[in-house]
């Protein structure tokens, strides 16, 4: 499958990239799909032309995440590193405007946003707990960095999910949509307002914010290769 | 005193362990009461049959902490270090039922649980700042970990006390309970859930959670020893 | 211009001194008023009779920042570092009373203080990345640790303005006052309330909960002044 088949850009004008995420039915997480899904978010990054992404779903559910089913999830934990580094260090102002259920590691398209908006029937949850599932690193890093102590536990302790009421008390979205046309448009809105901010200022602010979680997710993906790679210089 | 009149295991099956704190009358911390603590705590981490432990009182109050009129309080800071960080580093789900007051130190059974439940009429508050008493390592840092900064400057830095709907909006506590049927009823069934969960994925994210904070007491507590263990080896 | 000109010192009894800002007309940072603010800081710092400190000004804004239109806001930061340091290590309490807007580098004498109450028409924005402007050191370091990473998201990626409401549900306030003279009222009763707390264990305590913030400022900066420290031993 092309990836322009599953992740459309549409222009809004004034550098506004809708990043519509159609990986049917629900967007699950698959290792081709993380792959150009980063692949997008990294030629956005470079392109002067692009001032503000807005992260969409044209489906039910945002997105459901790494399939329950999969027996090895751990095998996807690189893709997945390198999928929510990339979109958390996006230099530009990220909206997302989510639908239904974002779970799992599907949730992570919302944490390492910049600005949330949410259908009035939105669903969050983290149930890797319930999965038995360890966070790959930088999922880790990231949930660690942009909720609350409580709010972690209350979502990575138990795996309970969250209506939209108590994800905006949790300050895990901002903006609440009543209707499906609503939610696109607030966002839009939203999107285009942090399009026009500018942008060397907004870069240098965002990558000040979150250095200290980026370079620790750098740290600790480094050991986790350093085993392999000292054993291959050893090989070698 | 023997240790099982002041700390009572009751089991609910299903691995479901609860440790009834029995220090008549208010669970004043004193160090044979901490260390019984600790050494219960320590039990059920190794015991494989014990999935998830709740933690009560039978008195009007759960806990007020530290003798107000203790002359030296800072004697029993290596007993309110090591049974906290045992209770905080407790791999397993821990859920607390808390009433009437949670006073300084008794404090810490709250901030170190990983589900709050409280009664209607409970309070919280850190008031060693109005008795002029310092932190003891391992309650300054879990206080860091779990209160959000403006909670540490209203708790911390002031000595007020919460009643349990600003305690629940300073998500200091997330379910109350408006009778105390209801509060034991609430725990036993959030202790049911979480002793489901699978142990090992548990006991990994909690810790990746936690995992910095207790670096920091532990490097801090060598530290605050080192110079006594320098001073014996110059002495040897 | 005298200091005593802009900055009034109004001792109210029992060791509360009520530090008035009065740079007319709305506070305006230059070098001149951070220099003599962190001045009088410091005195008060080293003075024994001094127990608790009260922030207000007489404006119809408690402060407006840098001027927006100055060329070179870069050129005020050490001003800025050195000014909003002095006020966060500050040994002890910090009462605001905060009135109108608080707006840039205005937003610091709220985040830097111990307890923070607010008029019922007052305003929270931090405008620097509609400005295009970076944040010196010692304010970003102090913004990441005074707020949680949602509202640093909410407050300094899209430089929106908060309303008291929206200000206190945020935690960067916790008393609103309906009007000015209950403002007063209320901010000099907190502050003698806090006068009266034991002050080597209040200054031990605020410090513990900020040391981590203010050494890595103390290191940040250093770092900075390196390369001209460096350049200046070559050249000579």
């Amino acid at each position: 499958m092309e990836r322009d088949q599953w992740i459309n850009r549409r222009l809004h004008g004034d550098g506004v990239v809708e990043l519509q995420l159609g990986h049917a039915p629900e967007n699950r997480l698959t290792a081709e799909f993380l792959n150009d899904f980063e692949r997008e978010i990294r030629e956005m990054s470079a392109d002067p032309d692009v001032k503000a992404v807005l992260l969409t779903s044209p489906f039910k559910d945002f997105s459901t995440g790494v399939d329950q089913d999969l027996a090895d999830a751990r095998a996807l934990a690189p893709d997945l590193n390198a999928a929510f580094l990339a979109l958390y260090t996006f230099p530009k102002p990220v909206i997302i405007a989510t639908v239904g259920l974002c779970s799992g590691a599907g949730m992570f398209f919302v944490l390492a946003s910049d600005l949330r908006v949410a259908h009035a029937r939105a669903g969050f949850e983290l149930i890797d707990v319930q999965l038995g599932r360890e966070y790959p690193v930088a999922l880790m890093e990231i949930a660690r960095a942009t909720l609350d102590a409580n709010t972690q536990r209350r979502l990575m302790l138990t795996g309970q999910r969250l209506g939209p009421i108590a994800a905006r008390n949790a300050q895990i979205i901002e903006v609440l949509a009543d209707d499906l046309e609503d939610l696109h448009g607030y966002a839009l809105k939203e999107a285009r307002k942090m399009a026009r901010l500018p942008g060397q200022a907004y870069a240098k602010i965002k990558r000040d914010l979150r250095i200290d979680t980026i370079e620790r997710i750098e740290t600790r993906l480094d050991d986790e290769l350093q085993p392999a790679a000292h054993a291959s210089r050893l090989a070698g």
